[in-house]
C-alpha cells in the first residue's frame, strides 16, 4: 500500500502507482494459471469475509449520494446489499473456469528451411480502468486483467469511493495469501481529477491501455485527450432491420426484447428501419406491442400513414441513443437503402438483420461494418458474457486489437516464438 | 487524380485525400479477392511498361541527390534500374498468391441457446504511410494495403518523389483497368512537412493507423507526435544469449549470420551476452570469426581478458543500436543475468537463445518480452517473408494488434457475425 498519500503531489503519486503496477506486471506476466486461479478464490473468499467492512463503507457512499440529492436510479447502482456482494464473489470464482490465456499458441506454422514458428499469447502489461459508479467494476475489472496476467490501476468515481477501496482491500488479501504481488490490483485513493489526467498520459510509459466505463462524456474525454489505446465504445447507436422476407412473429419477440429487454444498456435497439414490403404487414403488430409495453415510437411519415399514436421524428432521431423507452422507426425501400442508413447514422457497434432469406443476411452481416452483425437474434446479446467470453471489461469500436467484447482473450497482446536447429539467413 | 494542387492549402489538400481514400477503402472493403488479384497483375504489367518513364523520373532524383552530395550508399538505395524495377513488379505478383485474409473465420463457436459466432476479419480502413528513401516501398505498401481491402496514403520522402510518381501513375493504371478506384493507392503530390503533420492528425477522421518507414527520426516523430495508432519500431536492440550448453559450430554461424548478413537490418545483431561457463571455451573463437571479417569489437572487463583486440565497452553500448561491423560482447553469470540484462536494454523487438537444453531455451522465450524470440536460429530470420507471411509493410514492436512482422492479416481488423434463430435475451 502507498505510505503518506497525503504528502504527496497527485503527480509523484501517480507516477509511484505506476512504477509499482509496472513490476507487478513483471511478476504476473509469468505467474503460473494456478497461482492466478488460487488468487481468485482466495480473493473472492476475501470479499465474503469483508461483507460488514463493505457494506459499512458502501453506507458511507449512500448517505453522502443522499445528501447530494442524487435520483433514485443512481442511488440504486451505488448501492450494495450482502446479495450483491455475494454476486460480486461468486463472479471472481466464475473467471477461475475461464481459460488461462496466456501462452496459449494462436497459431503455429513450420517454414521449409525447418524453422517452427508460433504466435503465442503475452499480456498485455498495465491496463487502467476509469469508472463511474458501480463499485462491482472495482473486483470483476481487477480479475480480468489478473486471469490475462496483466497489472491494473483502478480508478472509481468519488461517488462509491468507499465502497471501492472495501472492495480493493479484500481483492489485496486475495493476492497476498496467493504469493502474488498487491501491487497487481491498484486503486488510486484520490478523487480528484488530475489523477485522471495522469493515467491518459500513460503514467510515465507505465500504462499500455486504458479502459473507460461510463457515461458518454468522461468516454469522449478519455478517447480524445488519451496518449495510449483505449478500448472503449462512445455509444451503441443499435439499429435492427426487418427485411421484406422476415418471419412476423420471430421478429415481434426480437424486437420487443431488444429495445425493452434493458433500455439503458448499449446492446439496446435505438432505430428499427422497416422495408416497404412488410411496412403494412408487419409494422403495425411490432409498434402496437412496443406501445402497450410503454415505448414511444418516433417515426417518419409513412410510418405515421400506417401506425397510430407515433410521434414525428426529427433528423437529430436518428442519430440519438436514447437508452430509454423511445425507439424511431423509419420506412426503407430496399436492403442497400437499411445499409447506407446505418454507415450514415451508426456507431460500429451492434446493428442487425431480421430476414429468412439467406443471401440478404449474408450480404448485411458482411457489408455492415460494426463489432457485431447479427441475424435473427436480439441485438441485447452484444455482451461478453453472452457470447460465453465468460465476462468482459467492456465492448470497444475500435478497429485495432480489441473489438466488440474485450474479454480476457482480449487483454492480451502475443510474441512469435521461432525454434530453429542452427538456420542461419543466405 | 487531385486537380490544380497548386492552388490548394495543405490542409486542404490533404484534407481532400482523406476523403477520397476513405470512399475508396468503403469500395474496396467488399471487393472480391479476384478482383484485387487482378489488380495486382495489372499494376505488375502497368509497372513493366512503365520502365522507361519510372527510369527517367529516377534520373531526375539520383542527379539531385548527387548534386546535394548525398552518400554512395543513400545515393544506391534510391537508384532504380531496369533489374531492380523487374523485382518490383515481380514482388506485386507475389502478393497475388498470398491468402485473402477478408471475412477469414479467425474463430467460430455455438452458445447454448444456438447463436452461431464467428469472429471474421475486415480490412482496417485507410492507412498512411509515411517513408524514405527507397522508391520499390511505393509498390510494396500500396499491394500489401490493397490486398487486406485497405485505401492507403503514402507520402514518400521528397528525394525520390520523381521516382515515386512515376511508380504510383502504373498502380493506378492497373487498379483502373481492374475496375477498382484508382483513389485506393494515392500518393502524396507535395514534399512540404506540413502533409506529414496533417497525416499524424489523422485527416480528420480519415486515416486510421499509420507506418512510418524510415530513420529513427522519422519513426520516433511519428510516435510521439501522431494521433492515430502507429504499427513501428524505434529500433532493434537485437541481443542473443550465448548459453552454458551452447553448440559452438551451430553458434559461431549463427553469431556471423546475425551480425554481418546484412548490418543495416533491424534484425542485426547488436549484443551478444554469453554465459561465464562457455566464456572460455566458446567466446575466443566467435569473436575472432567475426574479427577476421572486419566486425569491431566492444567488450567488458572479463571479454578482453579473454579475447585479443577488444576495444572497452562503455555504458551507452549496451544501448546503441550500431547497424554497422561493430559488436558490443558481455560475459555474464547466468540465464536471469542475460535476460535482465535484456529486460534493461532491449527494444523489445528480436532477442535469440543459443542454448542445446530445451528448460533453458523454454525459459528464455517464455519470459523474454520481444516480439520475436528465436531458439538456435540467426536474428535476421526477423522479417515477413522470412517468416512465410509472403511480405510485411514493417515490424512493430507495441503491444496492441500487430505486433512483429506486419504483413497482410495484421492489415486488418475483425468483427463478429452472430446468426440465431429467434433468440432473445432471457
Amino acid at each position: 500500500m502507498l505510505e503518506a498519500v497525503e504528502a504527496m503531489t497527485t503527480e509523484d503519486l501517480m507516477a509511484e502507482i505506476g512504477q509499482r503496477a509496472r513490476a507487478a506486471g513483471h511478476v504476473l506476466a509469468t505467474a503460473p494459471a494456478d497461482q492466478k486461479n488460487d488468487a481468485l478464490r482466495k480473493m473472492a473468499e476475501a470479499v465474503r469475509q469483508a461483507t460488514p467492512d463493505i457494506l459499512a463503507g458502501n453506507k458511507l457512499d449512500v448517505d453522502a449520494m443522499t445528501a447530494n440529492g442524487q435520483t433514485a436510479a443512481f442511488l440504486d447502482r451505488g448501492t450494495l446489499t450482502a446479495e450483491r456482494i455475494e454476486a460480486i464473489a461468486a463472479a471472481l470464482e466464475d473467471i477461475v473456469a475461464l481459460d488461462d490465456p496466456v501462452g496459449s499458441v494462436m497459431a503455429a506454422w513450420e517454414r521449409p528451411n525447418g524453422l517452427k514458428i508460433e504466435r503465442v499469447r503475452t499480456p498485455l502489461g498495465v491496463i487502467g480502468v476509469i469508472y463511474e459508479s458501480r463499485p462491482n467494476v472495482t473486483a470483476d475489472a481487477g480479475a480480468l486483467c489478473l486471469k490475462a496476467g496483466n497489472a491494473v490501476v483502478l480508478r472509481g468515481g468519488s461517488d462509491t469511493i468507499h465502497s471501492n477501496r472495501a472492495i480493493h482491500a479484500a481483492l489485496q488479501k486475495g493476492l497476498s495469501a496467493a504469493g502474488l504481488p498487491e501491487d497487481a490490483i491498484q486503486i488510486v485513493p484520490v478523487t480528484d481529477r488530475a489523477a485522471v489526467g495522469e493515467m491518459l498520459r500513460g503514467l510515465g510509459g507505465n500504462l499500455d491501455v486504458i479502459v473507460p466505463r461510463g457515461g458518454r462524456s468522461l468516454v469522449e474525454r478519455v478517447q480524445t485527450e488519451a496518449r495510449v489505446p483505449v478500448f472503449a465504445h462512445l455509444e451503441g447507436l443499435v439499429h435492427i432491420f426487418l427485411d421484406k422476407s422476415a418471419d412476423l412473429e420471430k421478429s415481434l419477440d426480437i424486437v420487443v426484447n431488444s429495445k425493452l429487454r434493458r433500455t439503458g444498456i448499449c446492446g439496446a435497439l435505438e432505430t428499427l428501419l422497416v422495408h416497404e414490403g412488410v411496412a403494412n404487414s408487419h409494422m403495425p403488430q411490432i409498434i402496437r406491442a412496443l406501445q402497450e409495453k410503454g415505448c414511444e415510437i418516433r417515426g417518419d411519415d409513412r410510418v405515421r400513414d400506417i401506425c397510430e399514436g407515433v410521434v414525428p421524428a426529427s433528423e437529430e432521431d436518428w442519430s440519438t441513443e436514447y437508452l430509454d423507452k423511445i425507439l424511431s422507426v423509419k420506412v426503407v425501400p430496399d436492403l442497400n437503402a437499411a445499409m447506407s442508413h446505418i454507415s450514415r447514422h451508426g456507431s460500429s457497434h451492434t446493428d442487425c438483420i431480421l430476414s429468412e432469406d439467406q443471401a440478404a443476411a449474408d450480404r448485411f452481416q458482411s457489408e455492415v461494418d460494426s463489432a457485431i452483425v447479427l441475424h435473427n437474434a436480439s441485438t441485447q446479446f452484444a455482451d461478453g458474457g453472452e457470447f460465453g467470453m465468460g465476462a468482459e471489461i467492456g465492448i470497444a469500436t475500435g478497429r485495432m486489437h480489441a473489438r466488440g467484447p474485450v474479454g480476457v482473450e482480449q487483454l492480451t497482446s502475443f510474441k512469435y516464438k521461432v525454434r530453429g536447429t542452427g538456420q542461419t539467413r543466405p
